[in-house]
């Protein structure tokens, strides 16, 4: 017997490419299709609307294809209610689990449609007296309340990347379509524009960071956009913090890495005698306070009061007494911080920029600067609409948006 | 004042480039070298000896020069006797710590030369009753007894890699100035005869691995290997268990990702069902038992009861339930797994190969395997004598290195 | 005043993306549209049609948009009759000429359609007595019959890259979306599997190749191959065939650059000895007859009667006497090696692969090997509908394609 | 029976590495030795001086080895007089010509030691009344006179790269030792203090350029430095040229590829059209002259009177018709075009850099800017003294670079 629903969606799905992948992944799921029903906009400003019968083999196929769809924003016309299970033990959801997205989503509970809280992807979504909220299988508990299958719930796909909408000129450029010239000149212009309008709307500029942005000599400028007002939070590894600290306490000697290029050679203890002076401290913070770190990024960071969460990695030296070693707990120190960020800024690294990606509603934009396109390719991957990234060298980049963002900086 | 002390070095330093490094790392920490004699062995065979003069404005920093100069294997003339103080704190080194080399170690306690255990990088040494050994940073307790400045210690340099060494054939690949051809396929081999040689003597092959090991199709060769007893320990990650357990339960599934080459695409949310089902069975083992888990290279591994040490990261999903989610703790159980290891292959991971060739020892043969140079450059530069980087698709490696040493091996 | 034209085109056009791009490009190149019809192929193996009206401000930019969209194969629904003028001058055309896709093409001229013999991209049709053909811009003479506009012109889409196409069982691995699997191993074998048939139907295979085939090892597998009739055509440039016989006249110090990984130092004059003794007898195949060259790829080249086209680039030494150095002469010396050509592989070359793949129908399978991801990107964006990237170990690739394809190959 | 000779260098070959690629050499080139004398410089400022007999089996080995250690400055203690053969015919060398250094070169003839004009590498040197002067094989004549064998050849090793040289100040970022940061900014700088001293000895600024300084965004800061008098001579190929003229012709559709970042998809006809506009016009000043060029990188150049030299490749469409097809003439333009230049600026450009890079003297300084580290490599690899490489993006840097040279450098 062949399993059927029917699902929909609506927007700009034909220019976007987003029929298409509906279709692709249908198949790819070892589905099949059949469109009842498509009214096409005619023009590029008038949405479309596509209505189709997905069929597969056996239930739980049907289902994981109905879930996918979700991702693009294809809903069941008929969502019905969400079934919900208890979980049987701390940390492991129910098999048939609601894999989320990180879209808007919602959950029919009874008679009626709740926002889930935190979109974020791979969670699962706990449902409560409190409404629901996307949960990862590590924090579940036993007894908590989880979403199976895809029946009632509803997936806001993100708004289109339509050309000239007048409503968000800055954001042009992060679209792929945009403007007669593309210079990286212009590029960081128009992320200093935004970041001026996302703080003037009262949001965080969260930063991630890697220790290149100490090796191409960045530090300076982003010092001075810390001191200025344009990071918020910092989310790093133990490396950035390290190399910071390392070029602020052994002064020429961090000279030595700088100049050999990337990456710093090991056997070289500078690093690890800096760690073991804070690691003295008891923290960064604390080595601010006895004088011992009296310049640099993380100084920057502490005097400003400015939240950072390092997160380790098993290839750490030390580590710092701020990181986290548990990559659990890091996880949740980043996703407490992530409340009223707005803008996100990732530099130079691959490791804490995808994890962050991972936990980002796509409704946050970014812009993912690399002089390595592996890691700008990956996040732009990632299915948020505001997702740009650029491929340039993060020395030059921090220093014209410092100059973009300072009145009078000058580089010392 | 200027501050001198006298260093000396023996050995193949002129054609090696080693006696233009020591020279080159005084100048670069700020010092300055006499030269007080050079014995020049005369021909190609022949080892050489030079004792230099090292002065610095200041003793902190003469220290260091002494310290940077042992890495390659110059010591003082007259070394004295090792300083040794406690830890005043847990995690805590004394500011003036001896921060190791990764080569065999000596320091002298009052009269006697004792061996320091465990070669690593960017250790303290602590001294006890029952003799010297390395311990990181984290590991250090108040009242540790730990060897400070660079007083009463001597390092061996490695041999150098000579040409045409008779004793050493198979080794011969992994210097840069080999034979008259260098073709991928005789490297494989190469690497064949060392594993067969490695096992013969009775020492373990521990194998480093990425996901791209599942991704690129090199799977079936790993279980192959592992079945013919050339895999004794595994260092990965959350995302190589991941992903070998996707493939062993959703199947075709997998195909998707594999397809689209390079990296999977978030949002696909099999893994994320694959992690859950083995949280729910306890553990990779648990989920062998109980059957749920039947082919794949951690089915292997467990069913050949073969050690295997997975640590996480910040980006991981879930985890898996034998994840370390401590790095430090992942550490501490990668170090427990070394000892009996003879030979190290990596392959395509460059998180967890820096994170083993940091702790490894310099005499320990290894082979970075990767399609990445950035991978293979940052492994071959950690100075180790029998490091030798091969930058190749690992999947035709992997297929490769299967048919050479298992009998009839054949893709099924 | 808006002008307009009604274009229309027919497949599967909806799953393919193609649909996407039509409308993406109207939209790029300054216009815009309507769709007039929308005919939606229900399932996945039905074809969908689409009609719309494009419209711009000025008729160059609209006959702009209507070659443009000429290479997704969208056509005008009436398609006129074919303007024709002549060219005033040697090398030049008329300003508003036809530029062509590769994609097979018809004209009408008076009431007849017409085949345009040799698609390539980029150049223009002449139209004579004999029928219509494209012509580079270099190659035009003046008082030549051109086809200028969009009028009367007709191009025929590729077929899609449908699934499970029963009677194309050998190039699926071609397409993106393939199989539950898809390990580098299984890629030989299925162009191994290519090769075969195409001899069978008695087609040439032409293989593009750079010196990392000699640098690599991957010579002896090479002629391996060549003995055994799977080369019929060789294109390249000087330094593949230099390096080839650097490596049969020098032995052992070609070694000296194989050892050193990627690429040749400079200042290593091997090779341009290598190059005078070659200049000295005339040409390679003189070099052959005389004895001084007596092995390797262009020696198996020479000795089995197979075709080569060697074209020179700016940075080349010597060049070897058979080497053409007027690159416009070159191109025309690949030309008229193409007839009879049914595959295409190109090896680690992106200049030669790049122009090969400029001139090739897109009719014809192309799959594209290279270690570095760009070259690979680059061909497969070409829009062939049977171009594949393989992103691998050239030497581990010949290797294995030797075994797969001739009996008893063992490496010596 | 062993053939030996003599030979000796001078200078800071110790902690330069050079001493180690001599012995290096030897060994790799199948001979051995024998180290006679080593005189070491104490410190770090004071040359060292080693004598050492090399030797071989053959007559031709022991040649071979000789006219290699040339290359690091190791002459024949003595050298004898130059043999000098006839060629026999055009085009070809005799069969053990001298293979030339980059370096200063001298040949004694008779009894007295003349300079050799144009030192190149890979040419032969030609003897007549004139004196001595490099020549490229493809310009022998038969009849010429060509130095054969190593001696009676003096080469004058390059002065070492000394740590604080009062000397030359601002050629200190060059070596690869330098200062305590090494910002990408302060790489600016440094590379605009080096072009005004350039300028002001009255030397030319050479710049070879690729397609992606349009790409970037980089023209109009290219545009603002021909005006002020930064670009002598522009090397570059039909690519950099045709998009740069694309662009002034068709202003905003140049968009369509620049917004795409990397490279031009195919089939875009514009750049095609652009190319049959100029053709048209019979050259690029033929094209301004008429007013049909009127903005861009080209046109700059032609309205300032600098000189420029095209040459093709076999990929190029068109070509414009000011490109030398003939890659040998281009060649010889190119080395036309030298003399003056003191130097030289390369821009993401492989093939153009390293056809400059071949014919350039080793004693002009060149930066080679790209974002790609191979080409960076490569280019820094060749054994000049004041070659460096910087891994960056060329629009941030090229933007940062008229700000620093041109007086009210804003971009429009």
């Amino acid at each position: 017997m062949r399993h059927t629903e029917t699902v929909e969606v609506r927007g700009h799905i034909l220019d976007s490419g987003l029929f298409a992948r509906v279709l692709d992944d249908v198949l790819e799921y070892g589905g099949d299709y059949r469109i009842d029903r498509l009214d096409v906009g005619r023009t590029h400003t008038d949405e479309s609307y596509v209505k189709l019968t997905v069929s597969a083999d056996e239930t739980e196929q049907l289902e994981r294809i109905l879930m996918r769809l979700q991702t693009h924003g294809a809903n069941q016309i008929d969502p019905g209610t969400a079934t919900v299970r208890a979980a049987t033990a701390d940390g492991v959801f129910p098999d048939d689990f609601y894999s989320t997205t990180n879209l808007d989503t919602r959950v029919r509970l009874g008679d009626t449609w709740v926002w889930v809280a935190n979109p974020e992807m791979d969670c699962g979504i706990v449902v409560d007296a409190d409404g629901a909220r996307t949960i990862p299988v590590s924090d579940v508990h036993a007894g908590d309340m989880v979403v199976c299958g895809a029946d009632g719930v509803k997936v806001v796909p993100l708004p289109s990347r339509v050309r000239e909408d007048p409503n968000e000129p800055n954001f042009e450029f992060m679209s792929s379509e945009v403007s007669s010239e593309k210079p990286q000149a212009l590029l960081v212009r128009q992320v200093a524009d935004q970041m001026r309008q996302v703080r003037q709307r009262g949001h965080k500029i969260l930063w991630v960071g890697g220790p290149a942005i100490v090796h191409t000599g960045a530090a300076p400028a982003l010092v001075a956009l810390i001191e200025n007002g344009f990071v918020d939070v910092l989310f790093a590894g133990n490396a950035l913090a390290t190399h910071d600290i390392e070029a602020a306490l052994f002064g020429t000697s961090l000279g030595v890495d700088l100049d050999r290029g990337h990456g710093v050679p090991h056997g070289h203890e500078h690093h690890i005698r800096a760690i073991n002076r804070v690691r003295a401290c008891g923290s960064i913070a604390g080595a601010v306070e006895r004088g011992v770190l009296r310049s640099g990024v993380m100084h920057a960071m502490v005097t400003h009061g400015k939240e950072f969460v390092l997160v380790g990695s098993v290839r750490d030296d030390g580590p710092l007494p701020d990181v986290h070693t548990d990559v659990i707990e890091g996880q949740r120190a980043m996703r407490a911080a992530l409340p009223g960020v707005g803008f996100v800024i990732m530099m130079a690294t691959m490791l804490h920029s995808i994890a962050t990606g991972n936990m980002l509603p796509a409704s946050i934009p970014l812009v993912s600067v690399d002089i390595n396109p592996a890691t700008v390719t990956k996040l732009a991957d990632r299915g948020s609409a505001h997702a740009t990234g650029v491929i340039t060298d993060i020395g030059l980049f921090c220093e014209q948006l410092a100059s973009e963002l300072v009145v009078g900086y000058k580089r010392g």
